[in-house]
């Protein structure tokens, strides 16, 4: 019962904003190994160079319309009323190689398709619409100026300049931009892996069969989700007895091959609390922050060890989210070198006056509702901080910080969507 | 040259909202199959029923806190200074089954853990913060109410009440709430098989050599990540030439193993616009939109052949994924009964005059930049509406309605978000 003097509450709490300082400080210098991966793999990796083009796009002067390829001195003056006629001498088709198409020279025109090559002696392409067939002659109604219609050789994609810079997370754009320069795979990032211990002894895995007095481990299955979601490989861990021998034994062989890990559970103040204090003796730095002021998610903590971080998550699911959502989503992207993807926020009126505590950062569980042209927000009443239901009841989080009391029936706020306000929650 | 008399633009492009109106009457009578994947695949699909509580959860009176179990009774009038000495009778761990913990009777008490089943006879538990141990009782220094600190059996998830929405995107706090539950399994609909037919002469595949006057197919790569995006399974049909026979028997068996089917290129006026046409002789109701007021993607258009919708999407990258954001995306959501998925928006002060179409709706890139505590917003000018780069180097889209000029330098307007604008781009 030694450890049961610590009960009492934390000592101190550690502001949100400063434990991420503490945090990128630790997490900064760590590098992670790089990988060549098919560009069909690449969506949502990021990018560990800038990545530059290796081929002028088009390659080619060729066609942006259907038309006639002509010089475009031959079409000054043009008009429906005085039109200039040009003998057509071939056909450019797509795909057709440059050196079959017939070259034009003055008062001759090709016609040409979109994506077809621009015939030699051509500066400039007539767009059907202001054409007139005539036999083998075609009647040319406006004028155009050099390069009109055409695109031009590297105007897409100039041969040495970067595309995708280092640190870009990868979208489905830009893999269709290095499929046109005929690139087959994108350096990128390895998948960082991220493992996630349970401990409690009253957690069983899904499937398991329950006694009385046991529950279902809720945590890890949502946060094996939560990892694969950002492109990470989650390693499951498995569940620990609270036990300091055997969670200090398990920690230090899951640090050899993960390269972040998350506890969940053991981590309020108590008797069980052994995490905290096991992180303390893993290693150096060792326990950096242990409990935030933010709610929920209070005893959230995290430690260093040599390069790598372990999260102390709660062992209520909704806290353990909120936990992940700042911390550790913060040392992904840090450790990857990218920005925080932008989250989808929705502005609305809140529909009643909302309490929210000085000196913590508050994570509300809202509903949005469409109204009229807009939105209003309704703040969900929570009978404990631990339910699951509050989320999936919920599909909006209003971040309220540490410096505000909380708002008045009517202001607005900017409200993190979790679903689509049109789905029933 | 038959077809050649239809150059000369589009006879009449139809509104988006129209087109989308269109689209959805045809799709709405299809139903897709469903079947039950293990809860860890779920991430993304769309339950196809409502899935209800099976269990209580929490399955059993339980602890919020650290403390002491008690009956509440035993605390009233409880101060510091006037405490009420409580016997403590045994201890309550986590996990411990509830015949196996003391019954709790007057002036006696248990100590007891997070998550521990609640005592027999005790209806609430003091904080360990408001106790102080004296030998083998406990003073306590704060009165309790009935319940206090317990979370009651079903509070979370009351057996048999639905937990999610037929037609609810699964999120990993869904997969958490099913988990909790010892679900193992979730019924979605099963995935959207989108097939992908490039057509073109000059098109070869990615890693294939190119002569002159040939590109490589940059829009399929692109879409067949789109479509994971999205959770469907993308069918890669491969290229066919500018052939009516090969395109429509291509596209013929191509509907018997696809939910949707997706065509780019051959869509603009002119000799290589066969899809249109094919789309038309292949079944009903056939060709139902081509060409349609927006720029870019104006060659878009979209058929019904039985119930299965085909997309004629431009051979250009970025006309391409307008078109499947606005068209394919909205098939999806039709189809699986599931409202759009919200998307990331910003607004932002327009650094410069914008000037747009009235009667086309325009897709408008953009640049987003940070600035101060806010952001302006900087039109991408463009020489040419196929350049992927518009795509790639911008940071953003702004959609401008059909009834809208455009806008003034200051003006402010919402701006999707396609990437951070931390990233450079």
């Amino acid at each position: 019962m030694s450890s049961r003097k610590k009960m009492g509450g934390f000592s101190s709490l550690q502001n949100v904003n400063k434990s991420l300082e503490i945090l990128n400080k630790h997490l900064s210098k760590i590098e992670i190994k790089t990988e060549k991966v098919p560009i069909h793999d690449s969506c949502g990796r990021i990018a560990s160079k800038d990545i530059k083009a290796t081929h002028n796009i088009p390659p080619f002067n060729r066609s942006a319309v259907e038309g006639y390829a002509v010089i475009s001195l031959d079409t000054n003056g043009a008009t429906p009323t005085d039109p200039r006629e040009l003998e057509i001498i071939g056909t450019a088709e797509a795909g057709v190689e440059p050196k079959d198409i017939p070259k034009v020279s003055k008062r001759k025109t090709v016609e040409i398709y979109t994506g077809a090559p621009i015939p030699t002696g051509s500066d400039a392409v007539v767009m059907v619409e202001y054409t007139k067939r005539k036999g083998d002659s075609v009647l040319i109604h406006n004028p155009v100026t050099p390069w009109k219609n055409i695109s031009k050789k590297g105007e897409d994609f100039l041969k040495g300049k970067t595309i995708i810079y280092k640190g870009t997370r990868i979208k489905p754009w830009h893999i269709g931009a290095l499929a046109s320069m005929n690139i087959q795979s994108a350096p990128v990032y390895r998948k960082l892996k991220i493992g996630i211990l349970s401990t409690g002894n009253e957690i069983r895995e899904l499937g398991e069969k329950v006694k009385p007095g046991e529950i279902i481990n809720s945590s890890r299955p949502m946060l094996i989700s939560l990892v694969e979601e950002r492109h990470c490989l989650p390693i499951n861990l498995g569940n620990v007895p609270d036990e300091e021998e055997k969670i200090l034994e398990k920690l230090l062989i899951s640090l050899t091959k993960c390269d972040i890990v998350i506890t969940t559970g053991g981590t309020s103040l108590g008797m069980k609390d052994l995490i905290p204090e096991i992180i303390g003796k893993a290693g150096t730095p060792g326990l950096l922050v242990h409990g935030v002021a933010m709610r929920p998610a209070k005893p959230t903590g995290f430690g260093v060890i040599g390069k790598k971080p372990i999260f102390m998550l709660s062992g209520y699911p909704v806290s353990a989210l909120i936990g992940f959502e700042v911390f550790v989503d913060t040392a992904i992207n840090t450790i990857l070198g990218t920005p925080e993807e932008p989250k989808v926020m929705i502005k609305g009126k809140l529909t009643r006056k909302l309490a929210t505590h000085i000196g913590s950062k508050s994570f509300i569980r809202v509903k949005i509702i469409r109204e009229n042209n807009g939105y209003i927000i309704e703040p969900l009443r929570l009978t404990g901080s631990g339910l699951l239901s509050s989320i999936t009841k919920a599909n909006g989080i209003l971040e309220v910080d540490e410096d505000i009391e909380g708002y008045d029936e009517g202001d607005e706020v900017n409200v993190r969507v979790l679903q689509s306000p049109d789905i029933t929650v």
